[in-house]
């Protein structure tokens, strides 16, 4: 049977998986900035039997590898990210960032590691393949727009039956894997407003119109869509993170900057949020006698994993029975956004996690200087991912 | 010299004033409702040698009374108002009023009461007295609009040089008279606005739009006239006295009254808080999506005595060196409004003070279901017009 | 099989049900208040071959009906409450309420007219039983503390193995039934705050303290539970629906009275939102100088459906395969509150909805006083709590 | 006469006021480091008949030059402070400021070179003076704490019975002199406060503690004192200056820091901002669970012109007839503060203005980059103080 052959196989592979990881953590590159990742990640395949390996797919440096089966059968795309972020890495491991300023603090290392030797084995066991494999390497998950955009309108998609991405987590077990049905990660919006007043003299406030003021009440006011105008179960958050007031302090602003983040977790609850921003810096102009200027932009989508496909990947990730893996578990949605969910509104398809948590220690959460995870995760990822491609791909005369 | 007769013909007739006073007190009306007190004041002129006595005057229950004196001169009107209030009285005392309900807590009896007997003295020395005297009797200064607005429209100010009016302040020390130049009562208006959302039940806040909260933030943002919006040396006050928000705790409010008090200085700041209680209703409409109705009405204006006029009444008082009196002094503006600020836009005049605290005990605040003043003020009320008066009507052969 | 026989005998007894559920409507009664009602169930069992008949249970007028089968097994807790509310009904139904002003406008009645009828049934087939059956006639639902309380401290649940109980929906289409697992309906709490500051003149802001002010300041804080204190995945809503500060225009309010409403979905929610109403209370007296005295009550709790009985319950309802039924359904969370949280606490069960759409017409919501349900849902009710019983206590030799 | 004598010498040496001034406003100094300026100025007095002439007085770079009269009399101080402003000069005048970014945007340059020619000129002439006159050269009159308290310290004051002051004013019509009684120019405040939440990310709002929010509550809150709880007629202004709150749009600030600059016009005034602004500091700390560290600084104290001593300057100044000067008339407070009232804390005096807004063109405000005097004003300024002097130290046998 091709899941038992391809974990077989893993199992050998184990130590170039984590060489691979490491490699790439001491060499992490910015989002849109991923050259030598790249170009590691192709020469990869130089000598591994895939089919077709195209770089710099959709204008950016996505990779897209395609192993083609000996039998007819679906075409299942299989994602891992490899961009990494601005942090300032202190970890103190051997095989930290030599890249200074940046880091490797989501996994996207993990992610590829274990994506090019679960490519490799798959091309090595094409033969008893059925249908086609998609295996998409992207760049630049971390800032929006993001790199699956790009791949997306470059036709990656095309033909492309189902798609599935694993990401890990350091805050879950390591030896757990969850999964969710529906609407898993939160959409996200950017938004600017510049609110313009008219400076003065901190002694004569009526000969100039406070910024400050007009910016503290567009904050507070800007607490009643959360609170008052959108439905309760449908979660949502709006974040001011940049209220840039920064004067003298006897001399009345004349204008401030407020940026802000909204998640939410439906694409009704999004637009609704949206009308209410843009309504409240309306008020904010008319109450104040300001000029607010608003930029609003929603990038990631909720991310929706089929219902049907989860449970296909939650049977197949029970059947395999993975000696790492002690629980397979549902989890409840997760805050953060993700670039998958773009995939995943063109085709059907599955997100999932693979615990990563350090088995002694704090768990730091991910972007965080000091972020660490479990290298057992790496296998187990590989081993996870191969069980759900086999259920769709088993070609072999089992 | 005619101020020295009246200040004679006064001190004879100390008791009379009291006496008036006192039946008066006994009797208090309504704004409005003034039936008996008009007719008391008109009965007392039957037998006084005035030129004439204009009953309901201006619409309402008004009387003007005209001396004119033996020699040409200037026409001088000198006003007493005489409404009582809403208030039950908690006085005590053996002529406490007798109209359960209805109470002279502001003094207008004794306005009438010395303004009875002073015009009644200068009718009796009427050939010693050059030009005219209008003695105004005026209704209902308690309640917008006010009686003086329906008497000045009726003509009472017409020939009229200069207007002087006094009031019996139970806060100043009995033997002090009180004047000031310039803006020195605030002028007024009041508004309501009606904010109209939408009911619905507390567990689902976003299917109805709760009126509350948009009151609730129409009260914070109102704040900022006053603290940014006007000159701080303009001093003005912004009020809501009624935030009638009552409801079930569970159910979302559809809608709000809430109602509000302004007070200012000038006519500049007084045009300039109504434009920003616009402006700030018409925010609340755009950002929380309700109807805002304001309904916002200037009555009394800011009270202006005539520097030139308070300064001959400051004179005049000095030089009458009354006996009773101890002190004439600058005041600090005054808080509260008054319809003779009407009869001074339309000519120069100045509206003063005369002490009434009681000799002992707690000087109960005008207004209040105790106030009480001393009635000594009576008689310096009287020789206080007195010696005013005299300053420009002289006649005599002195 | 037992199921089958009760809904042979089920569909026989269609037109008792909706005449009893008629005469319950015509006569409705408040919660606590619940007379004619109780006797009228009372009465009911008198030829009703049930094992015991407990009225007057648990200090109100609870009924408690035991029906022991012939068979050892479960002993399984079906509820039905039948309280009506203050509301005048407005449907110009032939049988609308003769009691003025109390309307069954939740559909209570519906609830105790299919229950009697089911229990006469399950009496009448005890033979056949397995187990004991306990029926719950429950005053009080709609007012807190509600009559499941009282009832559970008497020792309703004793021995009790799992508890059933179903509602109406008149928002749901009639022939659909819904389920939901876990934390199913909002838990509640009631606050009531008084403020007290210092009364004073509208003109003088500075001799008083604006309760007012400092009441629309504490409605805008108290956005930011909702908005930033709580987890966005665990919804709350926290309404303020009584502000009452209702005065005079021009005098600034002594102090102001709000009442508030909180809904939950998690008990950690729930003690977080008490404990953050408490801290912006605090926040306020601190702020304002102001006495705030809470009053904070949690009352019914969070509903939470045990997922292996809602298992059993959406198993039994598909097996059944009702002709009236469509489909069986998941339903997203349920905003209000219900007292029948208070049972689940004590012990494991299901609380799930019938659908009772009108079939034409505008389906008016809950406590409206048009509220109108199909009268198809009568039997259904029935059926459906039939087909669960049935599903726990067939002792049928079948 | 010694008041015509003077004025007969000053307008002999008007030309040299001129090129002073000019002198010096190309060569301006920022306050706390005037050394060219201080050693221009006691160089000035080289060759001066003047009885002493102190350099570095008061730990800064203050001058005190004593003038004795050969009669015994009254001992008058004259100020005139020489630091200037951190402003780029953008008037494109011939004789413009050579120190970039350093301006004579206040008009100190005219106040030191009337001094001077003053001084030299009471110097020439004191065999005609009665008493003892203290030029007073002060340093750092722009940035708190101010050069006049070192120099009281220093003891300046000793045995001084009157001090006095002027300011050319740009806003005032040269021709112009401006006096005012009592408290004149308002008092200041500076706060600080620093606000420390707990960051986050922004899709997580429960884990963290958002200073922003916090921060904008303070600041709405804030308007508060302004608007209710001081005394409507006795003006105040609370200004932010500076909300910084700098941050990365989707992460939960940690803190902000917030200053503000308060105004007051009286010492009771004075106080209760301050105590009002630690209370709503505090009141945030206990609303939001925040930590709220408050920096408060009092500096210049509101500025009080002795009434018996600005009659004084009044009638001087009219009895003088300057023919340059048309009126002198009586002015309304002035919003900005002035460490000359420290020396008015100690002993009685006057500081008053002279018109010097240009005769064509835009009157730009202090501290403006464009901002210019009319040179006009450098010749009434010493004939003003002239005239004051004069009236107080004439020894002349007139």
């Amino acid at each position: 049977m091709l899941r038992d052959e391809i974990m077989k196989k893993l199992d050998e592979k184990k130590k170039r998986i984590i060489e691979i990881r490491r490699y790439l953590h001491e060499h992490p590159e910015l989002s849109f900035q991923e050259e030598q990742t790249a170009a590691y990640i192709a020469d990869f395949y130089q000598n591994v039997p895939v089919d077709s390996v195209e770089t710099n797919y959709g204008g950016e440096r996505g990779i897209v590898v395609t192993i083609k089966g000996s039998k007819p059968g679906k075409t299942i795309a299989i994602r891992a990210d490899f961009d990494a972020l601005p942090i300032k890495e202190e970890t103190g491991l051997s095989f930290a960032s030599k890249n200074e300023g940046v880091m490797h603090a989501c996994g996207h290392d993990a992610h590829t590691a274990y994506m090019l030797i679960l490519a490799e084995t798959l091309a090595e066991l094409k033969d008893q393949l059925a249908g086609t494999i998609k295996v998409i390497h992207q760049p630049a998950e971390e800032t929006p727009p993001g790199g699956a955009i790009g791949m997306i309108k470059a036709g990656v998609l095309d033909g492309v039956d189902a798609i599935l991405g694993i990401h890990v987590m350091s805050n879950m077990k390591t030896g757990t894997i969850y999964y969710r049905s529906g609407n898993t990660q939160t959409g996200r919006a950017y938004f600017k407003i510049v609110i313009q007043g008219k400076g003065g003299h901190g002694s004569s406030p009526h000969l100039a119109n406070d910024a400050i003021v007009a910016g503290s009440s567009f904050v507070m006011n800007l607490q009643t869509i959360v609170s008052r105008r959108i439905n309760p179960f449908d979660p949502a958050s709006v974040t001011i993170g940049n209220f840039d007031g920064k004067g003298s302090f006897n001399v009345i602003k004349d204008s401030v900057t407020i940026e802000g983040d909204v998640r939410t977790m439906s694409p009704e609850t999004r637009e609704m949020v949206e009308t209410e921003v843009r309504t409240i810096a309306e008020g904010i102009e008319k109450m104040y006698g300001v000029k607010a200027v608003l930029e609003y932009k929603n990038d990631y989508p909720v991310l929706y994993n089929d219902p049907e496909i989860t449970e296909q990947v939650r049977q197949a990730l029970e059947q395999a029975s993975i000696p790492e893996v002690e629980a397979v578990l549902e989890t409840p949605p997760q805050p953060p956004s993700e670039d998958f969910a773009y995939y995943l509104e063109k085709v059907p398809g599955c997100f999932f996690y693979v615990g990563a948590a350090p088995e002694t220690g704090e768990a730091y959460p991910h972007h965080h200087p000091k972020f660490e995870i479990n290298e057992k995760s790496l296998l187990i990822s590989a081993k996870a991912m191969a069980a759900v491609v086999a259920s769709y791909c088993d070609g072999s005369e089992n």
